[in-house]
Order: C-alpha cells, then sequence, then structure tokens
C-alpha cells in the first residue's frame, strides 16, 4: 500500500476521496490514501495551496507533490520543497475556462449587456461578424491556447501571446516585449490567461493598458496580480478600457469596499472561470502516481525557477 | 444588359447597389440594376418583404425573385408570383446567428446574468460543464443546423428536430411530432430555428411548452409566430420556463405595452440575431443569376407548397 496524504482541504476531502481511491484502482495503484498519515510515512501528497502542510522537512520519503489546482504561485517559492510538484491539467479544467471564456467573449463581442439590463429597447445595434473582430489571449498554455483555439474556430481573429515562441494552428502567435505591445494593440478584446509569476505581476499597468484600442473589453480569468488596479481603474473611467469582467483579484473575496464592486464599467465573477473537478482531475492524479511508482516522468511538473 | 430590379427598400439601394454591381462583374454577368425598370423588361427582382413590390403580374419577363432575407413567410402565398422563388443562404447569415446562438446558449449556462447585473455578489455559482448540459435545436437548416454543430463543438448534448429525417455528425437529430416531445423533453436549453410556415405557428403552446424540464431556458432568434404569447408567459410567471431571450416577435417592433418588455425573466433584443449584409449576400444573388442565365438550377429555391 502507498501511503497517500490528502491535504487539500479537510472540506474537500468528502468530494475528492472516493473519484481518487476509484482512479488509484483504475491505473493499479494499490493506495492507502488518507488525511493524517505520520509524515516520515507518506510518498505522495495530494496538495491544494493554502492547505495546512507548509513545511515539507519532515517528509522523508516523500516523492511528489500534486497539486489540484492550475496556479502554483503560493507554493513555488516554498523552499522546504525538495521533491517534484504538479500541477493541475485535465479536461475539465480547460472545457470549463474554454467555455467561461468563450461565453464572455460572445457577449462582450455581441454588445449583449444593454439588452440584458433593459437600458437599450428596440434599438438594433448590430456586432460585426466574429471574422472581423480581433481578440488577443495573453498566455497560451493548456488554457490559454484551447481558448485561442476555440475563439478560432467561431472565426475570431485571434492572436495570442507566450514566454517562449509558439506556433498554433490558426492563431497569430507572437512573444516578448515587442510581441506583447503587438499583441495588445490588437485586443478589441483581451484575455488575461498567464499564470502568476514574479515576471508577469502588475503585467497591465498604467503604459500597457495606454497601447490597447479605445474601447477594448479586458476579460481577466488568470489572475489578480497580473493587473495594476489602480491603473485600470483609471483607464475604465477615462473610457480608454470600454469594460472588465474579472474573475480574480488580488484579494479573495474581493473586499467589500473594492470600487470594482459598484464600477458601472466592471462584471465582478467570483473565481468561479474554472473549477477543478475531482471526476476530470483525480484520473490525471492517479495517472501521475502510477507513472512516479513506473520510474516514468512525470506529467505536468512545474518549473519552479520559471515560476509556473 | 440583363435589367435586374432592385426591389428591397430603397433605404437599402445605397448600402447594396455596388456589393450587388462588384459581384455580377465578378461571375460575368452583365446587370442592368436599377431601381425602377419597366415591369415588362426586368428579367430578375431583388427583393425584400415589405417592398412596393406585391403584384407580380406586370412582370412578363420575369424569370425569378431573389430574396435577400432568410425568411419568406410574407411571400411565398402571393398567387400572383408564378416563376421560382429563393430565399438567402449566405455565410455572412449563418456565422452572424451561430454567434448570436453561441453566445446566448452560453450566457444562460454558465448563468452570468446575476453577475452582469450585480444581483449576485461573491456568491459562487459553478455550472456543470458543457458536456453535461442539454441544449436543443428546433429546424436544422441552414442556420439551426450551423448552430447545432456549433454548439457540439463546444461539447454540450446537443438534439435537433427536423420535418424530414435527417443526420448531422454529433447531433441527435429527430422529426416528427414523437421525436418534437422527445426533444422538448431533453431541452434544459432550448433554441428555435424554424421557418414561420403555417404547420410551426404557435408550435410552442402551453402543450408544448409543459413538456420543457423545469427552469428551460427558452432562446427564439426564429420568428416571433412560433410562440404563444400568453402561454410562454405563463409559463414564465410560474417559473417552469426560467428565462426567455427573445429576437423577434409578432409584431415588430415590440409594442412598448407587450408584457415582455418589463418581465424579469425576459430579453429583448431587437431582431438583430442575424442580418443580411450586402458583402457576403450579394454575391450569392449574383451567383443564382449566373447559373438561372446558363441554364442551371437555382440555389436555396423556396418549396412554397412546405412554406420555406
Ligand atoms: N479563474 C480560474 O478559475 C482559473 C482556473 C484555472 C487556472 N487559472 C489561471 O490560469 C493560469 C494559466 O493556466 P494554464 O494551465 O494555461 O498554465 P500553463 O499551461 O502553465 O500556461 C501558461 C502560459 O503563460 C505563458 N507565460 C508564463 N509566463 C509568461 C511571461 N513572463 N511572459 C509571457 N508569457 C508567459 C506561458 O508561456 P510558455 O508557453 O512560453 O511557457 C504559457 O503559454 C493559471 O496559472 C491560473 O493562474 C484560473
Ligand atoms: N432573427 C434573425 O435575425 C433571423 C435571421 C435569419 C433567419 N431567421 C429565421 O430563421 C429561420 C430558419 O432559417 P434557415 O435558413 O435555417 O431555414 P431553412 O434552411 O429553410 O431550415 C428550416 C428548418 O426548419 C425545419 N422545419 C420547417 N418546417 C418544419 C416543421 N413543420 N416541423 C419540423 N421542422 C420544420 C426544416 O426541416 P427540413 O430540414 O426537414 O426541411 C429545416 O430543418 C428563417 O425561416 C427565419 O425565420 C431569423
Amino acid at each position: 500500500m502507498i501511503p497517500i496524504l490528502f491535504a487539500a482541504g479537510a472540506e474537500r476531502w468528502d468530494a475528492w476521496r472516493d473519484p481518487l481511491e476509484r482512479s488509484f484502482r483504475e491505473v493499479g495503484v494499490t493506495a492507502d490514501l488518507s488525511q493524517d498519515h505520520a509524515p516520515d510515512a507518506v510518498r505522495y501528497i495530494v496538495y491544494a495551496p493554502g492547505s495546512e502542510v507548509q513545511d515539507f522537512r519532515p517528509f522523508t520519503e516523500l516523492r511528489a507533490v500534486l497539486n489540484i489546482w492550475a496556479g502554483v504561485e503560493h507554493i513555488t517559492d516554498n523552499e522546504t520543497l525538495a521533491v517534484p510538484l504538479t500541477r493541475m491539467v485535465d479536461p475539465g479544467l480547460t472545457e470549463g475556462m474554454v467555455e467561461y471564456v468563450t461565453g464572455h467573449v460572445l457577449r462582450h463581442h455581441l454588445g449583449m449587456d444593454p439588452y440584458i439590463t433593459g437600458a437599450l429597447g428596440w434599438e438594433p445595434r448590430v456586432p460585426p461578424l466574429a471574422r472581423n473582430r480581433s481578440v488577443t489571449v495573453l498566455g497560451l498554455g493548456a488554457l490559454g491556447g484551447a481558448c485561442a483555439q476555440a475563439l478560432a474556430a467561431l472565426n475570431f481573429r485571434v492572436t495570442g501571446w507566450s514566454r517562449r515562441p509558439k506556433e498554433l494552428p490558426g492563431i497569430r502567435c507572437l512573444h516578448g516585449e515587442e510581441g506583447l505591445t503587438e499583441a495588445l494593440s490588437a485586443a478589441e478584446i483581451l484575455v488575461l490567461l498567464l499564470p502568476r509569476t514574479p515576471e508577469t505581476e502588475e503585467l497591465m499597468n498604467v503604459e500597457r493598458l495606454a497601447v490597447l484600442p479605445d474601447g477594448a473589453v479586458l476579460i481577466n480569468p488568470g489572475r489578480g496580480a497580473l493587473i495594476e488596479d489602480a491603473a485600470l481603474l483609471a483607464a475604465l473611467d477615462s473610457g480608454h478600457v470600454g469594460h472588465a469582467t474579472l474573475d480574480v483579484f488580488h484579494t479573495e473575496p474581493l473586499p467589500a469596499e473594492h470600487p470594482f464592486w459598484s464600477h458601472p464599467s466592471v462584471t465582478v465573477t467570483p473565481h468561479i472561470a474554472s473549477e477543478t473537478r475531482p471526476e476530470t482531475a483525480a484520473p490525471v492524479i492517479a495517472e501521475n502516481i502510477r507513472r512516479a511508482e513506473a520510474g516514468l516522468p512525470l506529467l505536468h511538473v512545474v518549473d519552479r525557477q520559471a515560476g509556473y
């Protein structure tokens, strides 16, 4: 029996236990999954940020930490962690994000809001076709890449931006600081799907927001830290940014007094763009443990130097 | 020079003239396009419902009437019309409809409205994945078929319904009265893309609405006449239908006193789901005239017996 510690929040245990145990059986891993193994017995940790486990040194037999979230910014700089760290990439997480991003891009593209709120009556405003609408996605990883391709399949003109050069069919792929300026200047609708790292923090500052076309819409399901809030608020006030739909924030839940709540050009969603769902994520955890036991390379290993 | 009458509304002449003349040149049709040819000279009429031309008998040389709209209910029963009638099927019209339908299906699927209006604060409501959401599309023609396939590409479980049996990859295709009951009973989200014909008028009546699952959402970009308004209002009041997003109405513009305007569970859009755009539609008109001149069968001929 392989001792596996579930350190992803006691409140998640009920939802994750069965799917994990089923997935372990399906890949032939004979697991002893528990919330309270003795540290020096544990071989793998199923982990979530905010877990009570912050000091990994007592886990002398530890072989890997498997994060159930896609974002890993709260653990990458943990110096007590000396074994590989994996992050979550799973079909359900990707599908959920594609649905959120496609839905909100279409919402802004079609100009739905004034009809939904009733602000516009019988006043036809016909949008351009998607084939004449430019959308930029910052971050072309598991999530950003899938969103860019779903948008391209709907005929949007999609530009993407990543750290390293990339090729994706139907997407104009850019990288580097110059690429960023080009990507932003084309963005009638801008989607942020970057991880939070020292390099991406407050990427969307006064200067970068100024590069956007007038009236551009910003959609952020990435991380709150990607945006300098004061700069965004100023750009919204001036109308330079037409609307912001934000799912993630510097502080979550978004504090009641934060100006985003009452700003007429801001839509707040409460970090629901995409949830890790045990049914689709547990098989990914199980497969990685099967691989580790078989001496195969792990999937979705975090590059802790790069921070994601 | 082939005399072609533009009888699609004087207000459209400026937008259509250049695209039509360009398209005629491109397919090698030497056209004499005008708003006022002598009736007995005219060989083709570019037409829109509501045109001043209602009596076709003076057009003794007429070979075909080319409607610039997809819907033809206002001309199918015109007994003075004795030549073929074509309706509009064009890539721009289809793309626009796919964008409207996909956007509003995702809006309802994701439960966006209370976040857009601010009715919900930091209260996470995570929707199911599209792969666990059933959408039904009534009408699997040029528009309904394309919408069904775009929704299936986003992983929705799509059921479609048409008059005759049909096969579309990835879509559960039903037909007939029994098929309708099955299609409606699966419809968490229902999209109406049927034409208005004697058979489809007030199709969505008390009995058919009752078959929908509780809380179902109805999206109607087809025709207002497909719905019995009083039955829909009653179903919305009881909550049996959760929301209706309506683009088309028995009377347009929707009269100011109509209860749809103020109903909290109704979104009104002013017949903007998809516009015929001259740039993409003019080539379709030109191609059909080229075909007629070459003795080839016309595209998109209306079956006036069936009414669409
Ligand atoms: N709101 C939610 O519910 C939710 C849910 C899940 C995830 N998320 C967020 O979404 C983020 C992205 O997830 P993912 O799975 O797509 O991550 P990923 O696969 O690691 O992709 C990250 C992408 O960002 C690019 N990138 C990283 N640093 C960059 C830099 N300094 N400059 C330019 N590009 C840079 C990467 O470039 P390369 O391709 O060159 O490496 C890559 O394309 C997560 O980190 C998390 O913060 C949010
Ligand atoms: N809101 C807007 O902006 C807008 C814009 C354009 C069009 N429209 C509306 O959209 C409608 C559909 O356009 P389209 O181009 O897709 O039409 P289409 O290609 O003629 O397709 C009509 C579909 O409806 C089905 N149908 C017709 N009568 C039926 C009946 N009695 N029972 C079951 N199915 C029936 C047909 O079945 P079969 O496949 O068996 O023939 C076909 O699948 C138009 O008629 C128009 O009213 C609205």
